[in-house]
């Protein structure tokens, strides 16, 4: 890479007060958004995108391009700035005049698929570090996978203070160091200011220390000398551990009153004060305005990426074709053809030998032939291995400095795990999966958050996912949980009932490539309930299981995972008692709501008494029984006991199931 | 304090394997739990409660007993074991041979309010190490209001590898060190086994390194040399900082052939295996047996406690009346008469002067009459206070060293915010609160969830709780949160829609002793739609806030919060075609599902059709408007722009909802 800044006649402070007015400015147009970040780390900025990121703004997703993630999203007009002035075709003086208003692709926070430049959503604290992770080792993995010839690129990731203090950064900076993501550099935009005010408010934290003790290697400089961050750049990429490079900036930098202060974070500069800082930086250009020759400096250092890709092009020409043409396919996500065969087969031997099977242990199955079907798996547990049952016997571990396994010991950290998924989904090339017990995707629930707006594939294995945890009691047992994740949007809830629908689960989630899907699975064991049909029933979100004997239907019960085994015993009580019951499975609430009005209503049956029942919060359910029906279920936290006994406790059994009904139907 | 063990007869090492078999043989008879770290940890926690900790088995909540939390809750019978051994009535033998029984008090995980020795829950990682903090602090906080004489107890937790990966772990330790809790003691057991196995599978980190970073004192000691222990422990107390003890235990300690191995963590250790172990630890005693002399050393050890709680009240007796009685009505949470006059003065106020206030700013404006009422308050935000307006003129800071102050800079520590609240509530005296955006409910929903779980009283103000943000975007806007929290049993969801329903809202709160409470706050200017009333009507959950003209009901219209004034004005464009709505608020869904049907169905109109509106995900809602009625909300996430124009832009607006009404009527 040469380094065209050394012969450019615009110098890099000048280069970077571009970046600053154009965030004042839009800040000032938008009267809203976060000034005082980019005013801080544009010289940073301007070093790091003039002199090391190989990003191209002919080619935003090239795929060994450098990444680079704004954790401190807040700072977004940073991120906007760089993207005009390196080159970025869709990211117009238009886009940034329009910063922050509706419809814009320059929303308040970088928004993923809105600018080419974001290579992830970021704004919630913590998730865009965690996210770089991620995309540092997908980066070694794909390396391990492809050679270091054909994937060579660095994850620069810039943070503030917010990002360092909440605890899923501890979580990611462990797991970077441990697994010892040499090529990860975190630019830490160290203003000792916050929304408060001094970050010495609330913490006393040597952070320097703190990244040692997770084995990174560190470095301090002052983040307004360009050549003192180039030289630490230079010594970040040449040291084997992750860096982080601790920058010494003044927030608003610049601003002749409020530099240093804690009103430059969030707020306009105002008209005034904006004038000052023309003056004081000595930048006398009109609002968005950007004089040819530092434009032109500019756009010079975005052609070096274009360089760098040309010449990663003409590489990849000379390579067989066999090779490329995987590649590709890898990054591009396809999935090898004829891959669900095994799942196909395992779905037909279930409905002929009809096991007793916890979904958990079915899942663990399912993953038997759908692990070595698809190179792209890289999946793990948050130290629940054996519980989550998600590994198999193909699987090795992918270790510090190894990085050739698939299977990922994501730490008891679920935050990160989902998070540092993310990064690697978005990174592109892998399917990750992750799994923990179900009620502790409260942990990771931000994470699943930011990959639902971004549309990622990550898949979450949920297990022990009802009081049928048994004794481990209320803090493990799920309750609200399937109820909390169906409220968030775009987020697929899968809750199979038997070996079957849990392999129809599982080919819906691996199928879903723009969201993340939740598996619920049970610890305990459960009876084999479908028969094989060549249709993925479950992708319907709901169908009729079982009609009665004889026709007609005179209720509908409605259950999902191991409550749908109570409906049919249910069914056959009622049966018995002349009532006509239909048995409804429901694994997944929002492909149902999808199905057209006359299948929704065929399956549910319109006009036709309800009931549903679901080993968790009913909250929700009223959706479907409407306010005559009822619902079966928990309406407060689990207890510690045997699971059967809980069952009986709680009273969701087959016998309140008919009960209800039975009281109902009299009514 | 005597040191009684001085004089006993019964060495530590015997005394520690009374815990050990009493672990060894429950988890053994309930074929269910977790041997592995009482084993390892057994001699510590001799030492601990022989010659250290500050408890009185006989009055088991004294007000200076120190504070013992075990953060590893797994480990639960190294908690009842001691609980019994120490002579706590609640844990008799009984009690051991039904751990992790339906009905036990002994549950899988310790839990708050079964025996009295459990200080808090635990089990969820890293929760119990955070409450160990907030603890820590209130007893600083307590000392700085009633004298160093009346509060002095330390707080003593143990913490296992899973706390420590765990995020929030960092939060709190990062907390505790800058405000310089020196009476908090953490017993880490290192043991370098999690359940994967080798804790080097996931974690690199130099945890003595990361724990002085946030300048804690730290020392490492054989966790089963008792001296060793005893040594370092004298050292924690005398030193100012905050202190961790790395103990290096083996887990599962004594047994032959599973020492060292994470297959001694969650499963019984096999009854050849048990007899081996008693062999080895020369342990000839049946399951549940304690030999006489063992116990008795115990016992003994029980009552270091209560000699010192017999000295502690004959001081309370020696102080003054009118100290001491403030003292135990500031410890019992006694709320002082009269203190909801300056809200019922402020209710009356807005009432007459109609202000168009943000929700946000009007708890503010409570706040103002709450805490100077009301000592036991003590509040703050996760680096948000000038966003969530959670100060006020009177308060000032708690700072390192000086907690006379009643407002916490929580730091960017949502999680740990949540937890160490959990802990302040827990410790006793103090009513806290915490505010963040309330998207960021998200972050801290795990601590949350204890606190409902622990019917604590711990207040979350959630402010910017709808697209109603604006420009910050869809990362920063609620859309499935209040679903999600009303799905969380145990906690109330508040959502007032003007001043006057906010100052009742607080007042719900503050009144509600055995739940958390979240106020969902708007960041925009509402109008004040109510009157003034003596009764608190959101006490309700919901009420009519407006009836039709001449009487009669086509459609009953139910909002919440900021869109309340929507309802209001759809009404009055449904009476100008000549329908009849009645506008019911509902601040509170928990309150209103309280109430007796005759009430809720007159609030609701029965057979009535039902229109709800409501600037969150419609999840839920079809519990009150049923099939037939129809829910104006959001079915997806938010996007960045102006806030009036987002309303517009999903169609949250009162001419929809009337248009809704006007097309359901037709049909």
């Amino acid at each position: 890479m040469t380094d065209t800044t050394a012969t450019a006649p615009v110098d890099v402070r000048t280069m970077a007060n571009a970046v600053r007015f154009l965030a004042i400015d839009a800040v000032q147009k938008a009267n809203s958004g976060h000034p005082g970040m980019p005013m801080g780390m544009a010289d940073v900025a301007t070093v790091l995108f003039t002199r090391f990121a190989k990003v191209d703004p002919t080619s935003p997703r090239w795929p060994d391009r450098d990444r680079f993630v704004l954790s401190a999203g807040h700072g977004s007009m940073l991120l906007y700035g760089l993207s005009y002035l390196l080159g970025y075709a869709d990211t117009d003086i238009e886009q940034l005049q329009n910063f922050r208003q509706l419809g814009a692709k320059t929303a308040g926070h970088p928004e993923y698929g809105h600018v080419d430049f974001a290579e992830t959503t970021t704004g919630p604290l913590g998730q865009g570090i965690a996210n770089a992770v991620g995309m540092a080792l997908a980066e070694r993995m794909m390396a391990a996978r492809f050679g270091d010839d054909v994937v060579d690129h660095y994850t620069w990731c810039i943070a503030g203070d917010g990002c360092l203090m909440e605890g899923i950064s501890q979580e990611v900076i462990s797991f970077a160091g441990h697994q010892k993501l040499g090529k990860l550099v975190v630019l830490w935009d160290d203003n000792r200011i916050c929304i408060d005010g001094d970050t010495s408010k609330a913490t006393s934290d040597d952070q320097m220390k703190r990244f040692e003790a997770s084995q990174w290697h560190v470095q301090a400089v002052d983040g307004h000398d360009p050549e003192a961050v180039a030289a630490a750049l230079e010594k970040a990429k040449a040291d084997p551990r992750p860096s982080l490079i601790a920058c010494r900036t003044v927030i608003g930098f610049g601003s002749p009153s409020l530099a240093g202060s804690e009103k430059t974070h969030g707020a306009p500069l105002g008209e005034a004060e904006i004038a000052a800082t023309r003056e004081a930086l000595n930048w006398p250009h009109a609002p968005f305005e950007v004089p040819e020759d530092v434009l032109t400096a500019w756009r010079a250092a975005g052609t070096r990426g274009t360089e760098a890709r040309r010449a990663w092009e003409a590489k990849m020409q000379a390579e067989p074709a066999d090779k490329r043409d995987a590649f590709f396919d890898f990054v591009a996500g396809k999935l090898p053809l004829g891959w669900e065969r095994g799942l196909d087969d395992y779905k037909k031997k279930c409905a002929e030998e009809q096991p007793k099977v916890a979904t958990r242990k079915a899942s663990q199955q399912c993953l038997e032939h759908i692990v070595p079907a698809l190179p792209q798996i890289v999946g793990g547990s948050a130290d629940l291995t054996h519980s989550n049952l998600t590994i198999t016997k193909q699987m090795s571990a992918v270790e510090p400095g190894h990085y050739a396994g698939n299977y990922i010991h994501w730490g008891i950290r679920e935050h990160g795990m989902g998070a540092m998924m993310n990064g690697i989904a978005l990174h592109g090339g892998f399917i990750p999966y992750g799994g923990t017990f179900l009620v502790f995707t409260d942990y990771l629930r931000p994470a699943l958050r930011m990959g639902a707006i971004m549309n990622q594939r990550v898949i979450y294995v949920g297990t022990h996912d009802s009081i049928g945890l048994g004794e481990d009691g209320p803090t493990h047992q799920p309750v609200e949980h399937l109820a909390s994740l169906r409220a968030m949007p775009n987020v697929l809830v899968l809750r199979p009932c038997d070996p079957i629908e849990t392999a129809e689960c599982w080919q819906i989630a691996l199928h879903t490539d723009d969201a993340p899907s939740v598996l619920a699975l049970s610890r305990q064991n459960l009876p084999t309930v479908r028969q094989y049909t060549a249709e993925n029933l479950s992708a319907r979100g709901a169908y009729v299981l079982s009609e009665p004997e004889d026709g007609g239907r005179d209720v509908t019960l409605i259950a999902t995972g191991s409550e749908v085994q109570l409906a049919l015993t249910a069914q056959v009580m009622l049966a018995n008692v002349g009532v006509k019951a239909a048995v409804v499975s429901m694994p997944c609430w929002e492909l149902f709501d999808q199905q057209p009005t006359d299948y929704r209503n065929q399956v549910l049956g319109k006009g036709v008494l309800r009931v549903a029942v679901e080993a968790a919060s009913t909250f929700g359910w009223e959706k479907y029984v409407g306010l005559e029906g009822a619902v079966v279920g928990m309406r407060q936290f689990g207890a510690s006991g045997p699971a059967e006994e809980l069952y009986e406790f709680f009273d969701i059994t087959a016998k309140s199931v008919a009960d209800v009904v039975l009281t109902r139907l009299k009514r």
